[in-house]
């Protein structure tokens, strides 16, 4: 049976009118009506096409199971939620694209396994702030007491009774990893938009993605004494701001160095956050506040930057007489994927599109980074153009959409012949 | 007469004790009663010694005067108005200094030419935000109407209503030209405290000042492409950031260039405003505004360096793919001071203190700036330690003091000398 995106397309389209605002945003955040009005359209398709029955496991994660000869199970999954105003493929297309995956095998018979699809819970975080908490739950990383329990939106509603009005108590996460393992996972695949220029700049429909990239995320507070711009000569300064100048520029530099040439090998660093002190024209700033995220894939790499990072913070401290103090934000572990996974994803691209495969790291977090924790993980990007995210105006070129599905689906086969040795 | 400083060190404390808070600190804000007085306690020193009457102009400055053989008048001035929790001497110590000078000039018989003090009014700008306000109005620079009536305080009061509180009304500012004309001016000197850290890092008690820095001061827009820290590649970012930041190194560079290895010539580049947008630790700055503040004695070099921070700024714009524009926020022409005048304060200093006499520009502005404009001006620093502004930990030690005041009292005789010619 030759791969079609056809339907996928079509779905994701009814999922748009159904889902969007009148200015075409998706606005299917997690605990929300409309994301629980996208889930029933969901689990009506499941229903009314494959007869299928959904099961909602502890952590509000909805799974879709197409039993195969063997109990051990092939997962594939994405997220339906999506950030207020979102694009219309971020999550949905993997989603989707698994409910094609369904339609396809059990039209063919039974699968040699047996084929679970996850609609993951709140993904985005876009509400209260905690993205990966449905596939953190299953992956078994998450404890909700300590992480959920206290957070609140910005009406102050509390996460633990937005999960209630779903049916979801807190107390019940516990129980998806256990959930999880009782499946007998033995792969899991992810499609999923790009959300970044990187592909577009390669002129590429779509790529394998080698993992997610760890993150290293630390804020840094150069403090030197604020002075009259007219009455301290340079030499007599102590400018935080220009450390922190030289440190960012630093930065970058590390990120250059350690990318390379090849997109497989990029590393970033950003500082997003700046906080100048007293921010007056007239004043010279004694204190500074920057923050800094540096990415690699590989996690030697990402510890080497960090290194160099703290190397140039010290020495631009040094030149401009001030001091600097790092607190560290956040530790992500580089989740590297699957070599045989990604072999096959790899295989179904190069049947379906022209010229080299691409093999990019990614740079943000998916739910694939906490399933490849705990069981064989892949993932394919399709092409975003333009290359920004969490906007409406995020979005694919059909053909590119077309390829992805289409190698995703082959990327399946090719993944269940695996799994049946 | 010997010059002495300990009267003029006493009543500086006596002016402090009187008008200072709990902690220290200088509380004469203009217009406000702390200020008056500190004006009813300097009008009574010169009632109770001198028999002198203090006349007040349209703009709210005090003067008194000794007339001399000829109507053709020295002025002697600063301010006794103060920023809140100011220095002891910011301002006061040239008023004081000047109350000396018709001390000694007094017990001397009649001087040469009439020798007048004048307390400026609201130099500080402190409550109301425009500085100089009286000297400008004697200058005829100031605009009343255009740049006063409009100003109001933090809690809502307009300054034509604290003014008139003060018995003087905003109308009557434009006479303060003319009164000041009126009285045949032919040479202006200042003594003030450094308020900055150059005389202390020279070891110089005191030092004669070449002038007040023009400033060219500017708001810059770099404005690129927001992106997620993760997903965009360095080499296709539009980094707003990175952009301002190689500007505001390429700005310090100028000034040290331009500075050379003189104090006499030294310039100065602060950017001291920075706002970045959209501000989160996962995104690229998109946007990046800053503030520029160049300041020079010689307005070529001034002119020099806006230019080649024009080209900085530029050239990191096109290194980091984003554009830039600029705004003006400030234009102050240069002062420099009057080359006679400067040789006896020069001379008077050489008398009083060891080694070699420092010369240097000030960069804040003074009410000398003002008076540079239409009469030949001259000014003495006494060194600040330590060398901040506007806070009460602002001091000089009392040595620097001595010395100052007495080569200020010293170059009055000189002048006189020069007048009577």
């Amino acid at each position: 049976m030759k791969p079609d995106s056809r339907r996928v397309i079509a779905d994701l389209k009814e999922l748009k009118a159904l889902t969007s605002d009148e200015h075409g945003g998706a606005q299917r955040v997690a605990w929300g009506p409309v994301w629980r009005k996208a889930r029933d359209w969901f689990q009506g398709k499941l229903r009314d096409e494959l007869g299928l029955t959904c099961e909602r496991d502890g952590a509000g994660n909805l799974w879709a199971s197409l039993p195969g000869t063997s109990k051990d199970s092939l997962v594939i999954g994405s997220h339906l939620d999506s950030v207020p105003s979102g694009g219309w493929l971020d999550g949905c297309l993997g989603v989707v694209a698994g409910l094609e995956v369904l339609r396809r095998l059990k039209a063919q018979g039974t699968p040699p396994v047996t084929v679970r699809l996850v609609d993951w819970a709140d993904e985005e975080g876009a509400r209260f702030g905690r993205s990966l908490a449905g596939s953190a739950a299953s992956a078994g990383t998450l404890d909700a007491t300590k992480e959920l329990a206290h957070l609140k939106d910005r009406n102050g509603v509390s996460l633990p009774d937005a999960m209630k009005e779903n049916g979801v108590p807190l107390e019940g996460m516990a129980t998806a990893h256990a959930y999880f393992k009782a499946q007998r996972p033995k792969a899991y695949l992810e499609l999923h938009i790009e959300q970044g220029p990187v592909l577009e700049d390669l002129k590429k429909p779509a790529a394998v993605v080698l993992g997610t990239m760890g993150v290293e995320r630390h804020s840094l507070r150069f403090v030197g004494q604020a002075a009259h711009s007219g009455a301290a000569p340079i030499h007599l300064r102590k400018d935080a701001f220009l450390a922190a100048c030289e440190f960012a520029l630093g930065c970058r530099d590390i990120s250059v160095r350690h990318s390379g040439r090849s997109p497989k090998t990029r590393v970033v660093a950003t500082c997003g956050v700046v906080k100048v002190e007293p921010n007056f024209v007239t004043a010279v700033p004694g204190v500074t506040e920057i923050s800094i995220d540096l990415r690699a894939l590989d996690g030697r790499v990402l510890q080497k930057m960090l290194k160099e990072a703290r190397r140039v913070a010290t020495q631009a401290a040094k030149r401009h007489h001030v001091t600097v103090e790092w607190s560290p934000l956040l530790h992500i572990t580089p989740r590297p994927f699957d070599a045989t996974l990604m072999g096959f994803v790899r295989e179904s691209l190069g049947d379906v599109m022209k010229g080299r495969v691409p093999e990019i790291p990614s740079g943000p977090l998916h739910d694939a980074s906490e399933m490849a924790g705990v069981v064989p993980t892949a993932m394919l990007f399709a092409q975003s153009s333009p290359g920004i995210s969490h906007t409406r105006l995020e979005d694919t070129p059909l053909p590119a959409l077309d390829v992805s599905i289409r190698a995703f689906l082959l990327a399946v086969d090719r993944t269940l012949v695996h799994l049946a040795r």
